[in-house]
């Protein structure tokens, strides 16, 4: 390009664009063609990347074709292919064609909704968006706009997290004074999602005073009432002040579900915030016979779930919802200025949303586009039918695993997560039985023909099958248990 | 499609998805064709879309080219037009075909790079793609990877100036124990971003410990150190502990400009974090001419900048460095089994970068792809034509409204952001004037030929004319200098 002339980068040229558009999706369509045949996890080495590519920017710009061949060949085979259906690993993201459509609509007129007045049209879709998706999963009305409620979309749970904490500790400080933010404690259980833990530090919670409640597999690992009770009167009595609980349905590790109700009622007996992470598991709750693990919703004060993980929604999407949108927005409001709408200097005060005031950041891409793509093309019957078919799956893996002999399913399968372990042989053999159930996995994910994580439960080493890929169909399911025997008994053979 | 059938949503399957995904194409691409065609920002009244949208969510699922109709016929006329090449206010969000092909290869491989076991050309082409723009921007070296510091992408500034706050926070703890949160103290001056004052309290710093300096027309609305200085010297008699000085390198009210060096001296001899924010005008950095504006950033902990802004990468995408990436993951990193890597158990104490602890959440995009493609697809050059291109348009604005007798300039224009109103006639007038001038901005928007926004300095309301879209050409400005004039002469018919 050299000396470029002033207009030589034709950054939005309609016909440009289209044309190069088009190589892109048919690039992507080559790769779901293909992903498949990929190892799921590359055996790609640190640096490796680096090694192929210059450590200095181009001075010229280049052809797209050049740009998605060198995509090829250097950076897809060093990606572990998450859209692969035999990814098992973590929870799944899903894509799909909807969610794709969605996000290339909110990239495309990559608008950027924080106020009402800076696209009016987006801050209204979302409302309605999330009145429909909180309405799917069964949540009570409480959470729905029409009821005094609301919900936002984030990028992460994460933020939703840091966002009600900050909404909960305003509210005990408004009590306390700032001075009262030491005292303030966080209660979650050993299997939340660690992202409790570093937002109660992102807010300054004292680190001491986040409370790691232990489960049991009594409970199937969901954490009692009765565990908690005794962790807040405990504090209670130092002089401390239960600030927020978390109760998790379908846990990262295991996929346990606290019991929300008695949770619930123990947080209004102490003024705690009780925020429902159901993060994974949410998607599930849109059909019926899952919706009473949500039972006692309505004593909680905020609810979390990610479209982007099992619910055909691409990166990023998490929808939160709650009771008191103006403990949110009076935890994170601003109002500068420059972004005042010069034409509606009372908007604000009559009742409109400005979505800047639910989330962390200032902008915010159009997300609300992207979930409804989802919800219209594929209605609330297709997305029950899609949950419902990798729940069988998941169903069918755990059965093959009772029905033989040498495993162990160590959390119940309430979802579509599957949490298995070769069992000892003879008592005492623990050690040796992790150190065999690490090889296997190791196995299996070398192998490239699947790829699954791990967690550790009562010291115990296990691994999680994650099913819930949108091109996950049962023949990956059963080639993967096939998978799962043959490796066993290659790692077994020490052990005989 | 009632009840499906258990494969019948076909989400990804490759014949779909293209086609599907071609529509969506052809749909931006007559939307561009045609943004220029539409009033800017609408007349859609509060409400309005949930009149013509359903209030529960559909059971079956709908074509994609009745979604795309209604898209084009219900939503698209009730948006705000931030890709208009008329739409000059904020600031800029750039669209570009290379910006949207790689939000389109991040959203269809829809990986979730946390940690760089979970997709390792991911963290390498985000730390490689970090170190070039670092480069590109003429940072000191201690920012890059090479040199001991280091790059992450975040969705947006607040993100990046909670985090470092945080580091900030926990760095000063951990010497003055955590009840010392209270004495903490942030600056900025009175043009800083809004973002701070939010971010100063979300990490627990206590409202009344933020200071908003003040700054006058005398240095161009820079913060001055001698100012800063003042603040600081009287907190620390008050024994309160500077925290954290935010230098901005072109504000958002009128593209002011802090000196980095004067505050980053005073900052090391206090102790504090010092954050350089280059959202918008850190684009022009990459023009050898505008470097000056960050002589001194060596002295800083950190910088960041939006690419998502003026540099043509489609929302979300911002750019944060750190001088000392451990001071960052100390605040931010987290460890929970499920994401330990089964195979490479001592990765993360051999330098390996896991970027879920370079920010707030867990999960992330993969927006490093994104910000790779635009500057592999218009190299160094074509950028640099590309930001000296708008700050051509606004200089040619600046001068026709200096020519003409009726307008005053209020700040400098540095970059591509003028700033300007009617004058005062005679002494006294000036509520008068901030009352023409409002009718003026309300004026210009209302004729939908163009959209820009306000701020208020000293008191005065001041129009903000932000050039850098795209698709803007100089024939734009020369419009909107006509259209600014016709209506001055409307609005001052009054005055007359």
């Amino acid at each position: 390009m050299g000396e470029a002339p002033l207009d030589a980068l034709m950054s939005l040229d309609p016909e440009t664009f289209a044309r190069e558009s088009r190589a892109v999706i048919s690039f992507l369509a080559g790769y779901y063609r293909d992903v498949e045949k990929f190892p799921v996890q590359p055996e790609a080495m640190p640096g490796g990347l680096g090694a192929l590519l210059h450590d200095t920017p181009p001075e010229n710009g280049e052809q797209m074709d050049v740009i998605l061949e060198e995509v090829w060949r250097h950076i897809v085979p060093a990606l572990t292919h998450w859209q692969s259906p035999k990814f098992f690993g973590y929870f799944q993201a899903n894509a799909s064609t909807a969610g794709f459509a969605g996000e290339m609509l909110c990239t495309g007129l990559n608008i950027v909704p924080f106020t009402r007045a800076a696209s009016p049209a987006a801050t209204e879709l979302e409302s309605i968006v999330m009145d429909w998706m909180g309405k799917l999963v069964g949540l009570p009305d409480r959470f729905l706009f029409s009821d005094g409620g609301g919900g936002v979309l984030h990028g992460s749970t994460c933020e939703a997290v840091v966002c009600t904490l900050a909404a909960a500790r305003d509210r005990a400080l408004s009590r306390l004074g700032h001075e009262g933010i030491t005292r303030l404690v966080v209660y979650a259980s050993d299997q939340s999602h660690s992202t409790f833990q570093k937002g109660a530090r992102l807010v300054g919670v004292p680190r001491s005073n986040f409370r790691v409640i232990s489960t049991t597999a009594a409970s199937g690992y969901g954490l009692t009432a009765d565990s908690v009770r005794e962790a807040v009167e405990a504090d209670v009595a130092s002089e401390l002040v239960p600030l927020y609980l978390c109760a998790t349905v379908g846990t990262t590790g295991l996929g346990a579900v606290d019991p929300v109700r008695d949770l619930g009622e123990l947080a209004r007996n102490h003024g705690m915030w009780l925020h429902v992470d159901a993060a994974y598991a949410g998607s599930a709750l849109i059909c019926p016979e899952f919706q009473h693990h949500i039972d006692g919703a309505e004593l909680a004060d905020s609810v979390s779930m990610n479209p982007h993980k099992w619910f055909l929604t691409n990166m990023d999407c998490c929808c939160l919802w709650v009771a008191s949108p103006a403990a949110l927005t009076s935890a994170l409001s601003t109002d500068p200025e420059y972004l005042n709408n010069v034409t509606e200097e009372s908007a604000a005060g009559a009742g409109v949303v400005d979505y800047k005031d639910w989330q962390i950041a200032l902008s915010r891409p159009f997300r609300a586009m992207k979930l409804w793509v989802v919800l219209r093309r594929y209605g609330g019957a297709g997305m029950r039918a899609y949950v419902r078919r990798h729940v069988e799956m998941a169903r069918w893996f755990e059965q093959a695993l009772e029905a033989d002999g040498r495993f162990e399913v160590v959390a119940p399968t309430r979802f579509s997560l599957v949490t298995f372990r070769l069992r000892p042989r003879r008592d005492g053999d623990d050690d040796a039985v992790d150190g065999l159930n690490r090889r296997l996995l190791v196995a299996v994910n070398a192998s490239g023909r699947a790829f699954m994580t791990h967690f550790v439960v009562d010291g115990k080493f296990v691994i999680r099958m994650a099913v819930g890929g949108a091109m996950t169909e049962m023949r990956h399911v059963q080639d993967t248990w096939e998978l799962v025997r043959d490796k066993a008994e290659e790692v077994g053979a020490v052990l005989k």
